[in-house]
Parts: structure tokens; sequence; C-alpha cells
């Protein structure tokens, strides 16, 4: 008996990408395929790419109707949808896995603050589980409603959090400047992401005012205890896919590179999709891409005495898809890794 | 029980997709990662992105030792190197899949024209089958030997055969200007395929030399019944993957869109990877890159009394790895389509 | 005195190279910067690139006031705009080359045809002047009217037009494959024209129907002094600038590289923006961006009897604003390459 | 008269990038374009771009010849060949502007540590001058030695410059995060810079040891009179041109938006090619695409007491040839911007 899966806003990328993965997951079936501009219009007219894969048209975003159909839900929709649709009678039926950015921060004042909207059912912020799978895996497994993690941020935390854990780094000095494929800002029609604006050429973006701060300050600040404050400065790349993080923070102690290996390894030799690369060896996105892994480094640098931590992932897989399917598996008792375990398409 | 596969060539960008695609395949085990240039360094150091996935150091590439060990080796290799190796006693313990042009051209002189060397076994021509699974299956079910076809020759085969095959157009007018992606061009560093030569241009190469003109004209013409010469034109498009041809030719016979359709359909309706796209929608690499698909379409210009034909592929798959493994499921007994159909990744 | 200029339409890609190159162009003052979106902003907020460079305003696109204070006003503007616009009272103040088709066609109903508006000044076609420099010079010398040619017609037209001339091939066999970066498609916010929608993708479109197609036909029948009917099929390419278009036709009769070479010198020789390429090199778009030049090229396939024609030019120079300036610099008695002899960047 | 220049290493990417620009510079006239490895062929063979704009064969590279016939001589090429081909005879009879590394750092033993080599010519790094024009104007004109800065160190240094040497940030907290296009790299053929390696990717690299840190710890210590140091991370971003750095750095003291504005004012209001964008506008590489213009902007993080300084350039022109040009101008007493006003080209 396969889980039943109905998506809400399956004609973003990161909609399509869930359906991507969903087609090639053997317990999974794809039930509604929610899209507010193409209701009524083949899904695979807008992603050609599903051509006799899917046969299914675009329906409506009726949350009521598809929870009384499906097991899970994902919402992959702008931020205040899936607080605004969010009640107890639905969640008594179904299993909400939210891309937005609704449930991430428990502080509805941070939330609000950043996102300059009302939050719509605070009332769920607390049951509510953030679904960074390798840090909350054990709480993920019995929630009801995750809240799927931005692509930045689970390239952010993921990398940095072993030091900030352990005391390694000074956090208050953590300085992230991230990097993004164009993927990430979404198919709306803008001039912006228009290829000729955007090929050969790097901006950064939200300098100081990004909303993924907040998110990577709340759960590194709660590894470290502290009220957390760090910079975060994203970048477009002429890119489809990828984001790669190279962070920088000053030593707590003296550590040797060995020792900061054992670190990771402490947190994440079980884990699936984070690999440690070999000492010396930066990460690239290209080896990820397509696929649910992290990649990992760190290199330190004796002369500053800072450490240098770098970390890549696919923004559409590990960032968004990937990472809403292995809470998806957490949640209804399958293998983390089930359906996500393609290796990375290269080049 | 599994099959035991070996991969002579496997540091070539379509070893490596060899190796990322048979490492999903349920029924295959990849014994042997041969290469010339990288013997005895740790595979997932020349590809990182099968870092943690794949353990193997590099092998050499004596052949003789591997057919003792493996049901099929893949032959992912410059030409004249399968014919060089190949003979009665290896062919007698092991399937070859050959991905170089050594047994696609039954003719020898047109080989050794084309070619510019001389053929080392050209008593196994005969034998050899043309892998092009969705013509010749049944043969293949039953090789030895087979011949896996080029990236630009697949395309434009599969796209023009039907109109060839029932003489729908006038096959010596036919014209196929084809477009690649540089990973066709192969791993190897040279300056033209340096990232600043390629990016931000496009350009024609080998115009009226291209050695996969033979190789079309050979098995169009069979199709037709006739020695065939038409004019080929490939070009280096600035992306990775993908192969688009445009292919012109006039018609023999008056013809509607939809009799011409119809002729897709009877030829292609149960293949599991050709997609005849829905009327006017032109092929896009991108709608199958990483997948076995090809995508055709046709569109009549009565103006001109000329039919384009449009197909493309993505040419490390269906136009070189994927295609060796589904002739593989094909010569094993598999269902064709084992280990092949994932959905195409997009952007 | 230099020549006071205006541009209607200079936020289109087309309108902001002619920003740049009058801007380095010694004779010539630019006075208005017409644009209806974004009437009252800064010009350089609109294009950064001329931050510092640029301080006037966007205006409106007033003709009549606008023509009182110019002497030559560039529309580059879409179809159907300077037709309506254009009067006597205007043309006996100003010169006028418009970059749009309006004035392209002599044929009013073909004009209709294509473009599927109504022409609202037919009465100045037969005034106006086809502004392909190199083979209208004398009469752009004295015109008052110029129509710009489209970026795809200049290339096919320059590339095929000897050969056509001189009777070398069977005019009505010639197929034009051509293929352009996305800057041609315009700044508009469409998501077809996304980064991550063109990136690492090829495609055809307009296939049989597009607008260039009567144009191209137009010139080079005047040339073989027939109706002439010719397949044109234009591909989009993931790269800014450039156009390359690939020709085939059937030879007329016999001739060697050698005859075709002097042909092309007997045309061309003097010409400063066209190079016909060494025998053997293929024309790539990348030598030519930025630049106002043309590169061609022949290639004589004996085995099929056809001869494989290419051009390179830059879309948005030669192919747009490079080649209004050239038209300019013709109708006020300047040398033709004023500001116009720059080399092309590479890489 | 014009002025007569050689080019040492005329075949690189630099190399080649000055001669695109000599070669609209009205006062210049080239006269020995030298390359190791092209030695006899034509110049316009190793780049098509300057087909019939140059007749000129490579010529090898003999200094002492060359410095009978020419003014001055650019050298691009690799560290270590200036400073062994250099002498009192040579530079008492032409100027030399040098684009290797050999005599930016005054301390032969940083040199040596980062460089690996042994400085041939010690006794001339005191003479030599620091080829950054804006900061080393009045010196760089009586020179007969001239060490161009690196492409990063440019971007780094004069971006941070004025907040270093006003005291307003900490120095010691500076940290360079730099991504770069992959010109960079060179046109040596190397797997690492292939296409299809660096299309879809970033990646940092030389973490913690990238030969430009000692360089801009030297100018900017000398800017707050210390011994700094920073950290400079430089990566490799898919595209041909540009470098962007962003650079955080903690405030030493408070200070509000405009006074920083002010700040940049006073440094650098007279120079031509350093551009302070408009506040919140953050620089883009597209923005100075091959054009000698620096964009530079700041970000004050209130939030984290840090400002972000964010600049661009291109690399092979303010980074490489157009500075060189630019260092050429002050020594033979021609206007700074000679030869180097051509507005960015965008798109």
């Amino acid at each position: 008996m396969k889980i039943k899966a109905g998506i809400i806003g399956a004609t973003g990328y990161a909609g399509a990408e869930l359906v991507r993965l969903l087609l090639s997951h053997k317990e999974v079936e794809i039930k509604w395929l929610g899209s507010k501009s193409y209701v009524g219009q083949q899904y695979a007219s807008v992603y050609q790419n599903f051509f006799q894969l899917i046969d299914d048209k675009c329906m409506d975003e009726q949350i009521e109707q598809l929870a009384e159909q499906v097991d899970v839900i994902f919402m992959a929709t702008p931020q205040g949808l899936c607080s605004s649709l969010i009640n107890e009678h639905i969640l008594s039926k179904v299993k909400i896995i939210d891309l937005s950015a609704d449930f991430r921060l428990k502080d509805v004042t941070v939330y609000e603050k950043w996102y300059k909207i009302k939050h719509q059912s605070p009332e769920f912020l607390e049951e509510s589980v953030y679904g960074l799978c390798e840090l909350y895996g054990e709480k993920i497994k019995s929630a009801r409603l995750v809240a799927n993690p931005g692509c930045y941020t689970t390239c952010s935390i993921l990398s940095c959090y072993p030091l900030v854990k352990e005391g390694i780094i000074q956090p208050e000095t953590l300085i992230i400047d991230a990097k993004s494929g164009t993927s990430g800002a979404g198919r709306g029609a803008k001039t912006d992401n228009l290829y000729c604006e955007v090929n050969e050429n790097i901006k950064a973006y939200g300098v100081g005012t990004h909303r993924h701060t907040p998110e990577i300050e709340a759960y590194l600040g709660e590894a470290c205890q502290k009220q957390l404050t760090i910079s975060f400065t994203p970048h477009l790349v002429p890119m489809n896919r990828g984001i790669l993080i190279t962070a920088y923070a000053s030593l707590q102690k003296q550590v040797t590179q060995q020792e900061v290996r054992d670190i990771y390894q402490k947190y994440y030799q079980d884990k699936n999709f984070i690999r440690i690369l070999d000492p010396g060896i930066c990460p690239q996105t290209k080896w990820v891409e397509g696929s649910n892994y992290v990649d990992i480094n760190t290199i330190i640098d004796p002369r500053t005495n800072r450490i240098i931590i770098m970390g890549a992932l696919d923004n559409l897989v590990k960032g968004a898809a990937g990472q809403a399917i292995q809470n998806m598996n957490l949640m209804f008792g399958l293998p983390e890794s089930e359906g996500l375990t393609y290796a990375p398409l290269f080049p």
C-alpha cells in the first residue's frame, strides 16, 4: 500500500523536483499536483521533461479536499500560504511537509519581522518540527507538521553545526558567504532572472537582510546555547543548481585538522547524505548535482587562526525537495534514504 | 545473482556515466573500473561525485583477465582499441558492448577511410550487432558483440528512420544540422575545450568530414535500400550535455501532419524511450537531460515542401552509456528499461 | 558640430547597445534616451554599466518634439510603432533609422501576412532604403528613412549573397539553420527566457514561420531575380550574444573552393566589416563578439554536391546597433566605419 | 610619434587583451608580439578575433633585441621570467610593465616563500613601483619598472583601502571572499579548466594559500601601518570574465553609511575608473565587463557591527591589461584614461 502524496505548488522548481524524485520513489504515489497558475492544464505541458511520464492535469489548491485523499501534503508554496490554510482538522488527517518558511522559526516575532507578514497560525509553531533530518531525525519521526529548512540554511547549518556545538569556533565570529544557482530564485518571470542578466555575471544580494539569516542563527544558536548573530551574504551564480557556502570563523581553541575531522565524524558518520571530503579537497557543487548529498570540508588557516568551512548541496534536492522526501521517509517509518540514493550527475 | 560488469575506459565521461547508471541498476554489480591513465588511483578521486559511493581503485585494462571475472565488458575507449583486443576466446566468455566506432560500420573499407586506421579484427564485423535498440532489438538479444551507436547517429537515425523507411522523404535531400553539448568532446585536456573557448560561443566543426556521417548513411540507407549520401554538420554548443538535431528533407509525396504522426506511432508506439511530442512542440535538450529518452517531432513546411525533423537526447545517456545499458538489458534477458526509467532533470 | 542623435526604445538590449557604441563615436552626441517603461528614471539605473557615464533620465517617446531637437532618430522599438509615428513632416526634419521590421519588406501584403498587423504608412515603403550597408551603401547615403535589417537576415543575406547572385547555387535548395544568443529575445520578462530555462538547453523555435524568412527571401530573391522560397530555422543557444548561420545549398555548377573564394572577394574585398576566413576555418561567434564584423566561410562537400555556408556576427552589433550606426555614418557622409572599429572581445 | 610597444607573452589571455586594447589606443603602435609556444605562427591564427586586424607573426621572446626596438615592454608571462631577464642595460633603454608577480612584493623572502622560486633580480625590487594607479600614480609617472598588480589584489585593495587607511575597520578582522571568472586561470590546457568541469559548478580553491594574499596584506598593511594578516579565499565561477570580492570587517568605530561614502569620495572622487555605486546597489561583474572600471559599494550591517565591502572588475582589463595600459599612460605622460574609456559591454 503506497503512500499517497499531494503537492501544493507543484509547478514551481521545487515542486517539479518533488515530482521528479517521487516518480522514482517506490513507496509513493502522487495523487494531486496543485498549481494556482496552471489549473486544468496538463502538468507535463508545464514541465515537458515529464511528457508521457505524467498524464495528470494541474489541480487547484483546495487543501481540505486534498486532505481527504492523501497521506501527506507537500507545500511548495510562498511564505504565508501554509500557515493560512492549516488547522487541527487537516493535521488530524494528513501529514504536512511545508517547504516554505512558515514554521521554521519558533519565535513568531522574528518571523514577522523578517518576513513582514503576520503569522496566521502561531498555535502550531510549538508542535511543528524543524525538518533538518540529520539533527532532528527523532522528532521528525513522530511529527504531523514538518518545516522543511531553507536551502541556504541547510547547507550552512549542516556545515557549521559540529564546530559550533563542540565550542571549537567562536560562534559570533561566524561569517557565511553563500553562492547559489539561479533555480533558487524560482520560475517567476522577472527581468533580474533573465538569461542575459544572470549569465556571465555574479552579484551579492540581500546583504544583511536575507531571510535565511535568522533561521541559521536560531539553530546554530541552539547548538551553542546563545543568542547568536552572524553575517550571511548570498550571491547569485550563473548556474542552474547548487549552493556553496564558504564560512569563516575564529577558532576558540587550538585544534588540529584531524581533531576537526573527528568531530565531524562523530556527528555525521552514520548520516547517509553527509560526506566529509578527504583532507584538502574543496567541495564543488557539480559533485552533488541532482543528488541529496551535502559535501563538507574544512581547512584550518594557522596564519589567521581561522577555520574555513565549506559545504555544497543541490538547492533543489537536499535544499528543498530531496530533504522533504527524507522527512517524509522518516515520518512514515521508511528507510531515511528511500528514493534518494542516486549518484550525482557529472558533468 | 547479479550481472558482473567491467568497464574499460571508465574515466572518460561516457565511462563515468556508465558507472552512474549501473550504480542504480539493481541487477548489476560493477567489478572492474579500467583506466589507462589512472591505474591504482581511487576511482572516486577522479570523479568526486562518486565519493563514498565507490571504494574501488582504477584497474589497468587487461581484457583477458577481465573476461574471466565478469559477464559483460563495456568498452568506453577510443576507436581501434576494442578491435585490437577482441578475439574468439574472449567472446566465448563474456559479452562485449563496444561504445567505440570499431564495429558500427559493416563495410571495413568505409571504416578505414573515415577513421584512417586499419581495422584489427574485421572477422567479427559480420557477427557484431548494431546496438540501436529500437531498430535491432531482436538481434541484440542474442548478440555476443554489440556496437553501441554514436551519439549524433542515435539521434539522427531514430529521428529520421520512419520517414526514410516509409518513403515519405527523398532521402538524398536529407540534411542534418546537429548541435552537441561539450561532454561529447571528452575529458581530454585540449585548449579548444577550455571553458573560456566554449562558453559564449558556437561553431560548426568537421564540416563534411565528421565520422558519424557514414554511420548515419549506412543505417538510413539500409532503411531505404539505397546507397545514401547525406549532409551532416555538427556544432559545439556551450552546454555540458545534450544533442539536438534539426534535419531537413524534401517530401516524396503529399502527407498531412497527422499521417506523419501516425507513421512515427507505427514505429515507436511501444518503444519506452522514444517520445513523439505533441503537435507543434519543438524538442529541447533540457527536457531529456540525464535520461535515456529521445524526444522527436516534425513540422511540415508547405511553403518549401520540406519536412523539418527535430530530435533531442542526452549524448551521455541515450547517446552512449544509457543505450549501452539498454543493450545489456536486452542481451541478458532483462526488461529493456531496467535501471533507465528516471525522469529527466529540469532545470 | 556633432550629429545629435535620439533613440526611441533606448532601454531594450538593442537600444542599450546603440548607447554603448554612440558613447564612443566621436562625431555623435546622444540627446534623447526614449523609453516608454522607464520615463523619468535615470538611464544608468536601468543599465548600470553606464553609471557615471550617462546622467540623463529616460524621456517619453514624443517623436514630434524629438524631431525638432536632433538630426537622426534611431527607432529601437517593436514592429508597428515606427510606421505609426512617421510622416512627411518628421522626415523633412530628421533622418530615421528604424531597427524594427516596418520598412524592411517592400511588399506590404507580405509584411501584413507575416507580422499580422496593418502597416500604418505604406506610402513610405518605396522611399525607404534597406540598410544592408554592404549591398545598398549608395542608396543609403541619400536616404531619409533606412530600414535596418534583422539580425538573422543580415547574417544570412551577407553570407549567401555572392553565391546566389553569381548563380553558383540553386537558390531554391537553400536551407538556413540559424543559431542565436538569447539577447535576441529582448529584455522582456518571460518565463521562456529565464536563466534556468535557457541555460544547458538548445531548441529550435518558429519553425517554418519566423518573420525574418520573407526578408531573406526578398533580398536574396532580388539577387537571383526570382521569387524565392527557402527554409529558415532559428535556434536559441545558451549565450548572450552571437548569431551563427549554417546554410546548405546544392551547387548549380562545378566550382572549386578557390573560385568560390574569388567570388566572395569580388563582392566583399573592400568591405570593412566582412571577413572571409582562411580556407577550412569555421566561423565562431566569439570571434566577432562586441564588434561589427561578419565572419564568413564556405566548404564545398563534393560527396553531396552541396556547399555549406557559414556566417557569424554579434546580433546586437552588426545585427542591430552597429549596423544602424554604419547606416548613420553613410547617411551623414562620415567614414562608414567611424566609431565601429573595435576589435572583438575574446574570451 | 607613437609609443612603440612590445608584448612578451602575447598569446595568453592577458596578452591578447593587451593587444585588443592597444589596437584602439591612438598613441601606441604594437611592434612585437612575443610568444614562446607559437613562434612563427600568424598571431591572428591563435586569436581569430584579430583576423585581418593583425598581420604579424608571433616572435620569440628575446628581450635584449626587443629592447632596442620599442619604448615599452609588457611582460604577460609566468612568475620568474621577468626577474630572470631584466637588467640595468635593458631598463636603461625601455620601460618595463611586468604583469607577473615578480616585483609586486617588496620583501623578497615573502615572494620566495609564497611563490616557491628564487628571485633572480632582487636588486630591482626597491626601484620597481607597484602599479596600482589610483594609489601610486605619482611614483608610477617616473618609474622605469612597474609591477602590475594581480587581479584579485587590485579588486581587494581598491575596495578596502579607504576604510583601512582611515581606521574605520579593524584590519585584522578583514576576510575577503573572492569570485573569479575562468579566464583568470589562463589558456593552458588543463582538465580542471575544461568547459564541462567549470560549467554548472562553483568551488573554492587555494584556501589559505593563494599567492595574491601576501600582496593584499602588504599594501593594506602599509595603509594601516601594521603587519597585516587577513583571510583571502578565491572561487572559480562559471563565467569568462569578472572578479567580485565580498569583504567583511568589524567596524573600529561607529560610522554612518554616509560617512563611509564620504571617505570613499575623498579617496576616489577624481579617479576615472573607480565608481562608488549608489546606496544599496551591489556591484555586478557584468556591469564592468570589457572595461577598466572598478565598481565598489559597502553596506553596514548594524546587527553584527560589520561592514560588507563589495568590489567588481574585469580581471583581464582593470585586473591585468587595462591597468597595464593605465600604467603606461602615466609613465609616458599621457592622460591616464587614454585608450581605456569604453563603456562596459552589457549584456
